[in-house]
């Protein structure tokens, strides 16, 4: 546990919540990375498809990453729109349950979680494939580098959302630095070239054209492109990491992602035009990527080539994070619907959602485990999810609009509603229109695995509510308590030796019922002889009978049953059932007596029969059974070892913890005295 | 649970226990094959060392492997009246403990011990060494099949004694028949030729004399032939695998396995000396044991030789079985006397003590794993361990008989006693003279290794023994009942959420005592509003506290406890000491409502939170704490799915079942009726 504390960070208070929640400075790095990242692969992604057509492609990169840019623009302004409506969260998932209906809801989470666990699949396979691309001599190491890059961003996120976005803000912002500087000399230099620049290092020569463009390839080229769009939406999904006021730190991320994400795109268009930089097949020899070329063309390949590759490197490698910090708070709030298992809406040590980001870590490591650590082939599954949920959003935000437009009374109100419409219903067509070609581009490639993928998930988060549903159903609230059956249940003292501590069971069962069987279990070693049974029957006489009769108790019954197949719950569970016969309704208290084990060699010591009968007991016990577990000790332990003991900065340091509720018990004093002496009071009538 | 039950077979009743004892025909394969695989390599180990004689060696392989089958004569003679005086296990443990005290007992059994886990890894890698060098190709595969071995053998012994036996007999059996018969044409003949016969392929042939023969040498071959010797003392540790009388099964397996091995030593000596086959250097090319070499000279390399050869590989792989017999049972009179942890005495589900069997094959598994399947290493500290429990037996022996002269009265008791006598000094003094020779001999190669393994063994053992005597210290009887302090517990109703279940709960609580206190446990999922608060408080006061009063009794308290870092045993246990420092003397009981999970996808869908509470309130509560589990099912068990249902042929086919005590319930429904009858009697008054 120490080792735990050590990786992970002492437990944090609720109250720490609000000092755990990050601004704009670590939000780039932790929601960002996906975006940025995809400024890597989108622009040689769209200029791959037009490699068919030659040096003639260079001339549609511009229109169409025009065209992205300005899709990514709509984009931006719906979802700051959209995150001013619903600014505890709006992501995708709640936006369409608030106004397209559930299962639209379950649509949008559904592509969401499957693009949250490609991502961190694809993000950090990309990130190493750079790396191994750049020293080929990591070419066997490319399964353990990408489990260690999972592992350290999953620690990174178990530890909170702060703690990742303030380890990975060095190599996000020597990126976003060293590629403005190599995009801002590019640019100059082109200008006052008047537009022909001469490369540091030139660029392979272009091939001559070699086929023609039609709408079908510049609108693959286009779809291609949009995967440089994922990770937009990411700012909508993790609002509630954001401290307050939230929508403000929200916008200003959005906007700083949006705006360094365009600002590369635009620059990279317009570099490779006049650079005269196209994309090369990555299957031959030599091949390099088009920020590689475009860097080297502008800076040559000095030190800072190299920085700014490396840097690149990690932003692609940790593009995952997005989804850490994102998928986690996504799965909370569908397991708060119902949706999910309930472990996924558990606050964990840092105040971060654990469960789901073991989740996420272990499904990711799966799937590198299964290509090896080569997801090329997810590629095209990537883009289907993000646009999907675009869409969703979007029309979300339509029906919102619309709904709202109806409640309007002024007509400025009225005015301003009209131009969110405005914006939204744009960014939902497109947005629409964009996923309807990708689907149809991508189809053959993979994209057809998701149209299978996601209704699977649906199906079964449908499964997880029928369970909640099928158990709130048997305990939903019975109304006033029912005190008409006060009988003592029968109390089972169950033993397989006796001992000090079957005496203080059985001297407890006292306490709680006038019918007390003690059952002692034998043949639990094989067969054995009469003889010990004999000595227990007088035991029993002398040491329990006798006192209780001069007590004046009803003295218990011993039941010597024998465990024919060494098993203490078979003969146990039979008379229990015995006993249910003869008395219907009776609570059947069976006390077990266990010796507590405290570290890891005393646990070697002993067979555990206790615990593992208490286990079956529970199991196949039914309604009618309790089970009472009585300790005893070696070592009488400290209540005080269990409980954690803030450290003083905390105490001392936040000035948000208002002094009343200090802590559980200090801030209850009162109801618990009040608790305490009701007992105690009624005792001296 | 159900392929558990295909590997490992039914659970065993005790009173099939008769049925699973084994007769000679298994004993023979189940203890014998370590004695009978030492005929591969004991005689090859003497020749080895007298490699450096050349030619010459060959003169003396005969007295040297006289001496050998003449000690092997004694010690069968002496663990022929060793089992006949401690007839239920004559093991050296035994035997040293009753006549030469705890402390050389415990030697005996480190010694064992130790000995029975080298002989697992020896055993086994010795086989596979001998198969990679037969089949090349399968080298790369070394450690795979050790541990593939380990496991066959491991569940083999799982499955019971009986069945190890009757699945290894098929080698054991065929490899006796192939090796007599070669040794038998050979011996013949070389008799039929005069002492000159003539090899059907070859031996090498012998280099010239290259040294002389000193007395250290003849003892160093000695000494290693000795390892022909390890698996004699097997029957007598083993003797409670035999089934009634086991005396004259225990004889006979222990007759026949040192007839054979004699035969076999005997045989390979004479054969060695007229066909003139000396050891081979092992790690030359081109090596063949001297067995190879022998069944070449004598068959030559048809059919015949490769299905020798093949049956000698599998009874060298399977000498581990003889430590899968004996170690299990060795441990579990060890632990019987509380050297060892319990779970060594453990009966398992097949009759066998599963807990040692595991611990050997996972052991063993260990050292395979850090040597990388060849153990060679081992070879030399393997024979220390069973001279040493030769000598301490045959010891102990020797004390026994002096014990029993004393008390013997008539003159034909003290000559048989004498005669005993005789026969067990002779072995104690030819072993302890042995074991002074190997270790001198070895100790370099590593013997050195087991002089420190084995009192750090003892001082472990002594360990165990401190720990169980604290703790029947603090366990031991306590004479009559006390029955004065008959004052109810304090209940806590402990819940985080209210329901039917917590419902069921209160009011089962409102049957134990007057006192109770319902402890809600708030902010589990972080801060929360005072809204719910508010809620709970009402409902409490309609639905609980009202009708209380109506019935009149007692309401009892709700108290909101704050669970600042999400755990619900802090705030707990901060209750339950401020309760005890009240109430110096009460029990406290906390009531904790769970609902059961019956299959690994419902374990999946809930945080477990009743469970991991329980656990933390036994190991922090302390002595006045007891911890009550209410179970709560969404579908009610059958109490029959946890009972074993014999199969019909066990019920009818074992004759040595008496019907008094065919099941647990049914032979003592008079008890039950009796027990039931008085808990509800008692409520008719």
């Amino acid at each position: 546990m120490a080792i735990l504390g050590w990786i992970l960070g002492r437990r944090l208070a609720n109250r720490e919540q609000q000092d755990r929640k990050i601004g704009t400075f670590e939000g780039v790095p932790a929601m960002g990375l996906d975006g940025l990242g995809s400024s890597a692969y989108g622009p040689e992604a769209a200029l791959t498809i037009l490699i068919p057509l030659g040096a003639a492609g260079l001339a549609y990169i511009g229109p169409i990453m025009a065209a992205i840019v300005g899709l990514l623009l709509i984009l931006y302004l719906s979802y700051r729109q959209t995150i001013a409506a619903y600014p505890n969260n709006g992501g995708s998932y709640i936006v369409s349950r608030e106004n397209l209906g559930r299962n639209i809801s379950l649509l949008a989470a559904a592509g969401l979680m499957v693009d949250y666990v490609l991502n961190v699949a694809v993000g950090i396979s990309a990130g190493v494939g750079a790396l191994v691309s750049a020293v080929p001599s990591l070419h066997p190491y490319i399964l353990p580098l990408c489990l260690g890059i999972l592992v350290l961003v999953t620690i990174a996120n178990l530890r909170g959302t702060m703690d990742a976005g303030r380890l990975f803000a060095l190599p996000t912002y020597l990126f976003v630095a060293s590629f403005m500087l190599i995009l801002g000399i590019g640019v100059w230099r082109t200008v006052a070239s008047g537009g022909q620049p001469v490369p540091v290092i030139s660029p392979p020569p272009l091939p001559a054209v070699a086929g023609t463009a039609g709408l079908w390839l510049l609108m693959h080229s286009f779809a291609s492109g949009c995967t440089a769009m994922t990770g937009v939406e990411a700012v909508s999904n993790g609002m509630s990491a954001f401290k307050e006021p939230t929508l403000r730190y929200g916008r200003r991320t959005l906007a700083a992602i949006c705006l360094i994400l365009g600002l590369l795109l635009g620059g990279i268009a317009f570099l490779a035009q006049h650079y005269r930089i196209l994309a090369m097949n990555q299957e031959k020899e030599g091949y390099q990527s088009v920020l590689s070329q475009l860097a080297q063309a502008v800076v040559g390949d000095g030190v800072f080539y190299y920085i700014a590759m490396a840097s690149l490197l990690c932003v692609l490698a940790l593009s995952a994070n997005t989804s850490f910090v994102d998928f986690p708070r996504l799965c909370r709030m569908v397991a708060e619907d119902g949706f999910l298992p309930r472990p996924f809406a558990v606050v964990g040590r840092r105040l971060v959602f654990s469960v789901g980001i073991l989740y996420l870590a272990v499904t990711a490591g799966i799937l590198f485990i299964v290509f090896g650590g080569i997801t090329d082939r997810l590629i095209p599954l990537f883009a289907i999810g993000a646009f999907l949920t675009f869409t969703l959003s979007q029309t979300g935000m339509v029906v919102h609009w619309v709904k709202a437009l109806r409640s309007a009374k002024d007509t400025r109100t009225r005015a301003a509603h009209q131009a969110h419409l405005a914006v939204n219903a744009a960014g939902a067509t497109i947005t629409g229109l964009a996923l309807i070609v990708i689907v149809a581009a991508k189809f053959k490639e993979g994209a057809w695995i998701t149209v299978i993928v996601i209704p699977t998930v649906i199906v079964l988060l449908h499964q997880v509510r029928r369970y909640y549903d099928r158990l709130d159903a048997t305990l939903r609230e019975a109304g006033p308590i029912s005190l008409d059956r006060m009988e003592a249940p029968v109390v089972l003292v169950v033993t397989e030796r006796w001992n000090k501590l079957t005496d203080k069971a059985l001297s407890f069962a006292f306490r709680l019922s006038p019918d007390i069987i003690a059952v002692h279990v034998t043949r639990l070693a094989g067969e054995e002889g009469e003889e010990e049974e004999r000595a227990i029957r007088g035991m029993w006489a002398k040491d329990v009978e006798a006192p209780a009769r001069a007590a004046g108790v009803k003295p218990p019954r011993l039941l010597l049953l024998s465990a024919d197949y060494r098993l203490m719950h078979g003969p146990l569970l039979k008379l229990i059932k015995e006993l249910e016969d003869e008395f219907a309704d009776r609570t059947i208290a069976v006390l077990l007596p266990e010796i507590v084990k405290t570290s890891w060699w005393q646990s070697l010591m002993h067979t555990h029969r206790a615990r593992r009968l208490h286990s079956k007991l529970l199991q196949f016990g039914g309604s009618n059974v309790v089970v009472i577990s009585m300790p005893w000790y070696l070592k009488e332990p400290k209540i005080e070892d269990a409980i954690i003991t803030e450290p003083s900065e905390v105490r001392a340091g936040s000035t948000r913890s208002e002094p009343s509720s200090v802590s559980g018990l200090h801030g209850a004093t009162d109801q618990v005295r009040q608790a305490i002496s009701s007992c105690s009071s009624d005792h001296d009538n």
